[in-house]
C-alpha cells in the first residue's frame, strides 16, 4: 500500500501537544482516514510546563484526500511546514462561493496575509472567510451572504485554527462529554451547572437558553420564568410553540388540554391553544399583550419585562404564528447569530430543532449543556467535538425544578 | 355531584352509531370529561343493515365545560336537537379572530345557513369557518388570512361534522391504528401499502411522500428515486437536508461523510455538504443544476424531470439553504395546503418537523403511513384520532427496499 | 358475510355497564374480532344508581374464534345465559394440563360448582383454576405445579370473571391510565402518589417497591434506603445488580466505576463492583455482612434492619452472584407470589424485568405506578389493561428525591 | 499538585503502539485518571515495519490511584519494568476470593511463573485467576467456583494481557465499533456481516445467535429457522419466550395474538401462548415434541433437528417454563460458557438479558453483531471496549430478510 502514498505534506504540531492529546489524536485521524505518517522529529516535554513539539510527514493515496486529512489537522491545530499565505478566489456570483473555497470549523481561525497571522472575525462553523488583503483583515460570512467577486479563502494553505486547551482536574464540562447518560448522578452535575450559570451571572457574562414547548407541557414553565425573572437568562430562543404554550397557560393555566393545576385532562385544550394566538394576534404582539395588561406571569412576560434578547424562529409547522415570531428562518439565523455575541453559556432543553439551529451557530468555545429525556437527541447536540458540551438524558421539568433549587442553594452560599 | 350538573343540552346521534362505535365513544367522552347523560331515548337496529338512534341529555358543572363537551360530542356527528343557524361574529382585526370562534377538525364539516346544511369548503383541523351569508357559502380558513370584518362561525350551533365510516373486516387501515409496534410483522403491512400506492396510481390518485433527510445517509436515497421514477410519488414535501444530503449522493456518492457504495466514512463529507449546497447555489436552482447537466440522478433529478410537485419548507437549522427552499415558514404552509389537494394517501418518512406541518394540514379521510425507528415519532404521528393512520416502527431504509420489491410485486399480478 | 356466523351464543351483561364503559367495550371487542351480535334487549338505567341490562346474540364465523370471543366477554364481565356448572377435565400428567384448560385473568374469577357460585382462591393471570368439587371449593395454579389428576377447569362454561369497578371524578388511577407520556407534569402525579402510599402506610397496608440498579448508578440510593427506613416499603423485590450496587456505594462510595460524592469517574470502578461481591460472599451473606457491622447503611443494609420481605431473582448476566440471590427463577417466582399477598401498591422503578416478572404476578386491582426513563419499557408495564396503571416516562433519581420530598410535606399536612 | 504525585512505578510498551494507537490511549488514560506521566525514552518507528519503543514513569497521589491506573495500563499491553512473579493467595473460603485479587479482562492474559511467561486458560472478563505454582499453570475461574485454599493471583505483578491487534484498512469490524447508527446504510454492513459468515462457516468455525423473541413476533421466525437448517447457526442461546414463540407459531401460526399469515390480531392470543407451553410439557420436551411429530417446523424444530448446541436460560418473567429451560441461571451460565468455545462471530439480535449475558462470557476477540431497534440496549452492548463489535440500530426483523438474501448470494459469488 506504501508505495500508493504518493502525495505528501510536512506538518508540525507544538505545545501541550501530548498533554493536551492533540498527538495522540493527530497519530488516530491520519490512520483513521487511511493516510500514513513518518514522524521526522519528536521532541517530548518531560516536565509538565514543558511542550513538545513534533514535526511529521503525512501521506496519502489522493491528492484530494490528503487535502482533506491536512483540513483535519488544521482543525487540530496542526500548521503546514511552508508556510504560504492564505489564497482566496472571486465569488463567482452572489451567494455562492468558489468551488475550493475554505469551510470554517467552530474554532478561531487566523490566516497569514503579507506573512503575518491575522485573526479570522467571528468564529461559526461551515461559513466563509472573505479576505480583505488591502485591509489586511478577514472575517467569517454565510454563503449566503457572500456578494459575487468578494476574495474568498481557499484550500488550506495559510489558514489554522487555534484548538481548544482541555480543561483538567475533573471539570464537570470535560469529563462528562462522553458520558452522556440517562444512569449518571444528575443532582451532581446540575449542581455545577449551577454553580457556572452562577459565576457568569455575577461577572455579567451572558446566559442564552434554547428551549422546547414540552418544558410547559410538563408544567415546569414556572421554573422557567423564575429563571428568567431572577436574571439567569440573558438571551432565549426558542419557537412559536414556546411561546404559545407560555401565553395558554398564562391566560388559561392549561397546556394542550392539560390542567396545570390539578393534572387533569380540561377539554377544550386544543381551542385554548388557538384561542391564545387569537388573543395576542389581536392584541397585536407578545409586548403589547404586556402593555395592554393582557399578558401579566410567564415567561414571556417575564423576558418582555426584564427586556431580554429574544429570538422566536418560525417552523413549517407552527400555528397562527404569534406575530413576534420570524416566519422567515434566514432572518431568524441573522438574528440568533446576532444575539449569541458574548455568550458564555447556552442551556438548550427539549429542543431538537432549535438546539441544533443553535449549536450550528456557536463557537466550540461556548459551554453547552444539552438536557433531553431522548437519548438520541443529547447525543446529537452533545457530540460537538469538543469538551465543552456536557448532555443530559433527564426530564426536563425534574431537571428545572432541580436547577432553581441549586441556583438558590448557590445563592445563599 | 348531580346538583352541580346544571347545564344542559339534548343531542342525537344516528346511523350505524353502534356497529361504529359512534354512541360507545360518545358516552365515554361524556363521562372522562366530567359531565353526565341521561338517555332520553335508544332504538338500537337489530341486524347489520338497520340504523340505530339515540337521544340523550348531557349535562355539565359549568357552561363552559358543556360547550367543550359538545364540541367534542359535534366532532362525533352528534347534532344539537335544537335546530339554528350558524352564528357569526366579524373579525376583530386582520390576522385574528372573534374570541369565541369555532375552530375546526380535521372533518368534512356542514353549518347550517338559511336552515339548510351547507358543506364547509376545505377539510383541515384548527382553521376558522368564514361564512358567506349571502351567497350561501362558507369555507375554512387560517386565522392569519381571515381579513378584518369577515363573518366566522362562532360557538357551536348550527355546525356539524361527518364522521368517517369505520373500515370493517380487518382492513389494515383500520387495525393497525392503536398497534403503533416495532413487534409487529412489517412486511404484511408494507404489502398492503404497496397494494393501495398501486391501486391508487392506477386510478390516477394522488400520492404524497414527506420525506426526511435520514433516508439519504441511510442509503436508501435509490428507492426513493425510484418511487418517483415509478410514478408513485405526486407530491413530494421536504426540507433543505433533504435536498442537500440528495445532491451531495448525486454528485459525490456520499451523505455526510460517509460513502455510499463501501459504507466506509470518507474524510470531507462535511465539506461536501456544504460543496453541494454551494455547487447549486452556484448553478442557480435543482432545475437549472438538472438542465445545466450537473445534476443527472438521484431523488431530486426524478421529481424536476417527472415535474411532481415539490414544496422544500425551510428550518432555522438549514446550511445554505438551496435556493429552491422556502426560507418562509408560512409561505410553505401555505405551498403545502395547495399541493394536498386530491392526495389520497399521505407517506411520511423520518422527518418529524415536515409530517407533523403536514399532519396539520391533512384531511382525516387521507390515508397516512408514518414511518419512523423513533417508536416517539411514529406515536405522536399516528395519533390523529382517525382510523385512517398506519404507524410503523422500522428501519426506513429497509422499509423503503421491502415497499419499492413489493412495488414491484404487486406490479406483476 | 352474515351467512359464515353460524356459531351463536346469548350472554348477559348488567350493573353499571353503561356508566362503567363495559357495555360499550364489548361492543367493540366483537367487532374487532370479527364477530357479530343482535342486542335482544337492553334496558338503559336512567339515572346514575339505575343498573343497566344487556342480552345479546353473539357469532362468529367458527367455533373457536366463538369461543375467543366468549372468552374476552366473559373477562369484561359478561355471563352466558345458559347456566352450567364449570367443566373440568384431569391434568394429564404433572405439570401439564388438559388441552382446552381454562387460563385466568388478573381478575377475580368465580366458578359455577353444584349451581352455585365459588370464589376461586388466588387472583393471577395466566395460571389454571383447579376445582375440589366434593369441597365445593377453586383455586389458581401454575401450570407446573398442577399434578396429575387433578380436576383443571376447561372451557368457558360456569366461569365468571368480576370486573372492576372503574375510578370517577379525575382520580389520578384512572385518567393517567392511557397517558404514558413525558410530557405533562409530573410534580402532580408524584403528589398523588405520595398521598396514596401515606395512606396505605397509615392504614397498615403493604407497599411493593420493584426496583432497578439503574437507581444506584443515579445516585438515588439514598433516596431508596429513606423509603425502606421511613417505612413506606414493606416488600422490595430486586435482582443480584441492585444488591451488588448498593453494597459497593456503601462499601466504596461508588456505582461502576463513578463516584456517587462528586459525580467523578473513578478507576477500578468495575473492580469494586467484583470486590463488594466478593467482601459479601465471604462475609457469608448480605444479613451477616449487616451482622458483622461490614454492611451498614444503604438501601440492603435498611431492608435487613428492618425485617421487610425481600426478593433478589436471579439473572443469566448476573455477576457472582451475591449468597442472598435466588438463582433458580422458578424459586423466584414462588417466593415473589407469596410476598406479593396483602400488597395493595406497587411501585416499579427503573427494571423491565422484575418489572414484568411483578406484573405477571399481580392481580389487576393492586395499583402500580410504572417509572422509567424509556417510554417503551413505561409503555409494556403500563398496558395491563386496567385503569390501575399509572406509566411515568421520567428519571428514576428526581422521581424518587421529589417522592420523598412529597411524602415528607405529606407526612406534615 | 504534582508535589501529591508521591506514588510511581515504571513501565514500558512496545509494538505498533502507535500505529495501533496504544500509546496514545495510554496518555489519554493516565490523564483521565488524574495521573501525570513522565516520559522516559521514546523510539518511534519510522516506518510501518519498524516496532517503537516507549519507557515512562507512571506517578499518582495514592497508592490505590496508581495501582488502578497500573491495572489499566497492563489492559492495554503495558509492562511493569521491575519483573517480578506474579502474587498469590489462599481463597478464604468456597466461592469467595482474597481481597486483593486480580480481576481478569476479556483479553488472553499470561502470569510470570519461575521468571517465564505462562498463558492463562480462559479468557473471559470478570473472573478470578487460579495458579497451579508445581504444575507451571494457570486459568481463569469464576468467583463462585474457586475453592478454600486454591491459590488466586492478586495485585498486578506479574501480570499481563496482550491487546487486540488493530484492524486496518477500512474493516467493517473496525469502522463501525464507534457507529452504532440508524441513519447509516445498513445493507452494505449485512453485506459484510453475510460475507464474515460465509467464510466462517466454509472453514467450519463456529457462529452463536442469541436470540430475542421479538423476532418471532415480528414474523421473522422464518428467517431464523433457515438461518439454523443452512448451518449458519452453531450455537443457540436464548430463553423461554424465545421457544415459546416459535412453538406457538409451529402450532398455530400466531404470536401473541398475531396471526403470522395475514397480520391480523386474532383472539385468544394469549391462550394460544399457555396452550403452546402446555402442549410441550405435555409432551416431555421440546427434543420429544419434534420426535413425537407434534413439532415440524421453526427454530426450535430446525435447531433440534439439526442437533445444534442450545442454551435455553431462565428468567423470573418465565411463564410455564418449558422443561427445556434451564431455570438455574448460574447453571444456564455454566452450559453457556462451555458452548461458547470455539465460537468466532456471535450475531446478538433483539434480546438485552441474553445478550449481556453472552458480553460477559465472551473473550474480546470474538466479533460481535448487535441488533436491536433500541438505541439504547445497542449502545450497552456495542460497548465492550474493543474493535470487533458492530453495533445496527435497525429492525430485527427486515434485518434478518436482507441477512438470508445476502447469504444467498453470498453463496452464489
Amino acid at each position: 500500500m506504501s508505495k500508493q502514498q504518493a502525495f505528501t505534506e510536512e506538518v508540525q504540531l507544538q505545545g501541550h501537544i501530548i498533554d493536551s492529546l492533540l498527538l495522540p489524536r493527530a497519530f488516530e485521524l491520519i490512520m483513521d482516514r487511511g493516510g500514513e505518517f513518518e514522524i521526522l522529529t519528536i521532541h517530548v516535554g518531560k516536565r509538565k510546563d514543558e511542550t513538545s513539539l513534533a514535526k511529521m510527514q503525512v501521506s496519502a493515496p489522493s491528492a484530494e484526500l490528503l487535502r482533506e486529512i491536512l483540513d483535519e489537522l488544521q482543525a487540530l491545530g496542526a500548521e503546514l511546514m511552508r508556510a504560504e499565505d492564505v489564497e482566496t478566489e472571486p465569488a463567482p456570483r452572489d451567494g455562492a462561493l468558489p468551488p475550493d473555497f475554505y469551510s470554517t470549523t467552530n474554532l478561531p481561525t487566523e490566516v497569514r496575509l503579507g506573512g503575518e497571522w491575522v485573526a479570522v472575525d467571528g468564529t461559526e462553523m461551515d461559513l466563509a472567510v472573505v479576505v480583505d488583503q488591502p485591509a489586511g483583515r478577514a472575517c467569517t460570512r454565510p454563503m449566503a451572504r457572500v456578494r459575487k467577486g468578494e476574495a474568498v479563502a481557499v484550500r488550506h494553505s495559510g489558514i489554522r485554527v487555534l484548538p481548544l486547551e482541555r480543561a483538567r482536574g475533573g471539570e464537570i464540562f470535560s469529563f462528562m462529554n462522553s458520558a452522556v447518560s440517562s444512569e449518571k448522578p444528575k443532582k451532581l452535575v446540575i449542581r455545577e451547572v449551577a454553580r457556572e450559570m452562577h459565576a457568569i451571572h455575577q461577572r455579567g457574562g451572558k446566559i442564552l437558553l434554547v428551549a422546547g414547548p414540552a418544558i410547559l407541557h410538563s408544567g415546569a414553565g414556572p421554573h422557567l420564568a423564575s429563571l428568567v425573572r431572577d436574571g439567569f437568562v440573558d438571551v432565549l430562543f426558542g419557537g412559536n410553540a414556546l411561546a404559545v404554550h407560555d401565553v395558554e397557560a398564562a391566560l388559561y393555566g392549561t397546556s394542550l388540554g392539560v390542567n396545570l393545576g390539578n393534572g387533569l385532562p380540561v377539554e377544550g385544550g386544543h381551542r385554548h391553544h388557538m384561542r391564545a394566538i387569537n388573543v395576542i394576534r389581536t392584541a397585536g404582539s407578545l409586548k403589547e399583550a404586556v402593555e395592554q395588561g393582557i399578558l401579566t406571569e410567564g415567561v414571556m412576560f417575564e423576558a418582555i419585562t426584564r427586556g431580554i434578547t429574544m429570538v422566536l424562529g418560525g417552523s413549517v409547522r407552527d400555528d397562527g404564528p404569534l406575530p413576534d415570531v420570524l416566519t422567515d428562518v434566514i432572518e431568524a439565523q441573522e438574528r440568533m447569530r446576532e444575539a449569541l455575541q458574548g455568550v458564555e453559556l447556552a442551556l438548550m432543553i427539549s429542543t431538537m430543532l432549535h438546539s441544533i439551529a443553535t449549536g450550528n451557530l456557536l463557537p466550540a468555545s461556548v459551554r453547552t449543556v444539552a438536557v433531553d429525556i431522548n437519548p438520541a437527541v443529547v447525543t446529537k447536540l452533545a457530540d460537538r467535538g469538543s469538551w465543552q458540551t456536557v448532555g443530559l438524558v433527564t426530564d426536563a421539568e425534574l431537571f428545572l425544578r432541580e436547577l432553581v433549587l441549586s441556583l438558590e442553594n448557590t445563592d445563599a452560599e
